[in-house]
Order: structure tokens, then sequence, then C-alpha cells
């Protein structure tokens, strides 16, 4: 899994495995973060415009999260990230979808302030089941150099 | 608290109250969605970049929306939003931070394919209690017309 600055190749598209998602998992995130009706209450839900409980898209966003941190991110070359741009909610996503999760490399180049590191430019897809995009964001993270 | 698209003054700002962020909700929230040792590890956090530890991003924007839930979002009036565009996490959040937020409305525009509604593109940013910006994002959401 490590990838260094120097192994990341532009173009390159990275896998994540899945994460399915539960019914009472959809309402704790949202009775804690995101209690909108159609977030916490099924029959709410129901009279929505969504027809049936969906997920937070702060959940969906965290859960993309968890997958980018368990197969994805490097802790000894990950550097982090200042923010992502074009965070967008394209599907709802529902109790019992199976998200996962493909990064796409955009650019790279070395930092001009810092040697140890370089800045490289992401894009995050969220699926579901159906291979249908339920998410996406782009990233400018950094990454430490091999030297 | 009921605004619908008529009742929006482009260039106010709202406020919202306020949220204490604890050591044990920062881990709980880490350790499912952004297991990084800096979020979850009180000794890996001392050594890393950070010193100590500190909130993963996607809990800091996640309690943000909790604060718009309670104090800011109408849901006679809401109707969703696509997506956010230029979030960025400015500061570090720490155990015992207490953060909350101010909504900028930037600008508003009547749907061109659904009379019911417009679009209203805000700006929030969330603070901590040095009154330090800790993050930041703009969205641009849908809200319904009174008639």
């Amino acid at each position: 899994m490590a990838h260094y600055f120097e192994d990341i190749e532009v173009g390159t598209v990275h896998e994540t495995g899945s994460y399915e998602i539960t019914k009472a998992e959809i309402v704790e995130f949202a009775e804690k973060y995101d209690p909108q009706p159609f977030h916490v209450d099924e029959a709410a839900a129901a009279d929505s415009a969504f027809g049936e409980l969906v997920a937070s898209g702060w959940h969906t966003a965290s859960i993309c999260m968890r997958l980018l941190v368990d197969d994805y991110i490097d802790p000894e070359s990950a550097m982090g990230a200042g923010g992502v741009d074009e965070l967008r909610w394209i599907r709802p996503v529902r109790p019992g979808d199976t998200l996962r999760c493909e990064i796409e490399i955009l650019e790279k180049r070395p930092s001009k302030s810092n040697p140890e590191m370089g800045h490289v430019r992401t894009k995050l897809t969220g699926y579901n089941d159906d291979d249908e995009p339920v998410i996406s964001w782009k990233s400018l993270s950094m990454v430490r150099r091999r030297e």
C-alpha cells in the first residue's frame, strides 16, 4: 500500500473494498448529525421527495473516507488534505446499499516550499451496487517524497 | 425560522448555536469513519504533526450540519443541496473545542425549470471558542417559493 509521491502515477485508478450501509446505521448517524425527517423517520421519509429513508450526504462521505483509510491512504506517506472541491451527492444512498470507491490520480507536482512533499490531486467517486455513482469529490492532498 | 425563497436576503449572516466536541466523541466517530492514528490514538497523535488528538474533518463537517439543522434549515422550505464547493479544513479541531457556525447568503436566483423553487448560494464558516475559523464551505441549495 506504500505510495510515496514518486510512486504515484497520473491516470491510475485505485479501487477500495466495499461497505454495506444498514437502516440502523443511517438513522444512528442522522440522529446525531443530520436529523432531517427523511434521514431519521421512515414515515416522514415515505412522504418526502425521496420516498424512503436515505443516508445523510455527510454519512456517505464519511463511509467513503473509511474506505479510503482502509484501502488507499498510506499512513507512512500521507500528510493530510486541506479540503475537497466539488463534493457532489449524485444519487440517494438507501438502506442495504453497498458502497465502493474509485480514486483517480488527476495531477501531481512537487511542493515549491517543502522539498519533503508533493501535492497530488485526486478524484474520488463512490458507487452503489448497481455501479451508479452516488458521490464524488476532488481533493488536493500532501504526500511525502521518498527522500 | 421559516425562510422561503422570497424571505432570503443576500448579504444576511445567520448564526447557529454551539456544540462542544469531546475527546470521546472524536475517537468514537474516527474509529467508525476515519481511523487514522491522529484521530483515534492519543500517543500516536502526540507524535504526529498535530501534536495531539484532532477531530476528523468529516466529523467537523457533520457537527456543522447538525448546527445547520437545529438552527438554520427550515424543514418547510428546504429542498436539499446537491453538494458543496470549496470545503476547507482551516485549523485542527481539538477535544473540548466548542464550535459554532455562521451562514452568509451569497446569491439567490429563481429556478428556470421549476417555478416552485429557487437556488440559494451560501457560505458556511465554523469557528472555535477563540473565534478562529476552523472549517468553511459554499453550498448551492434549493429553497421552496411561497406560492
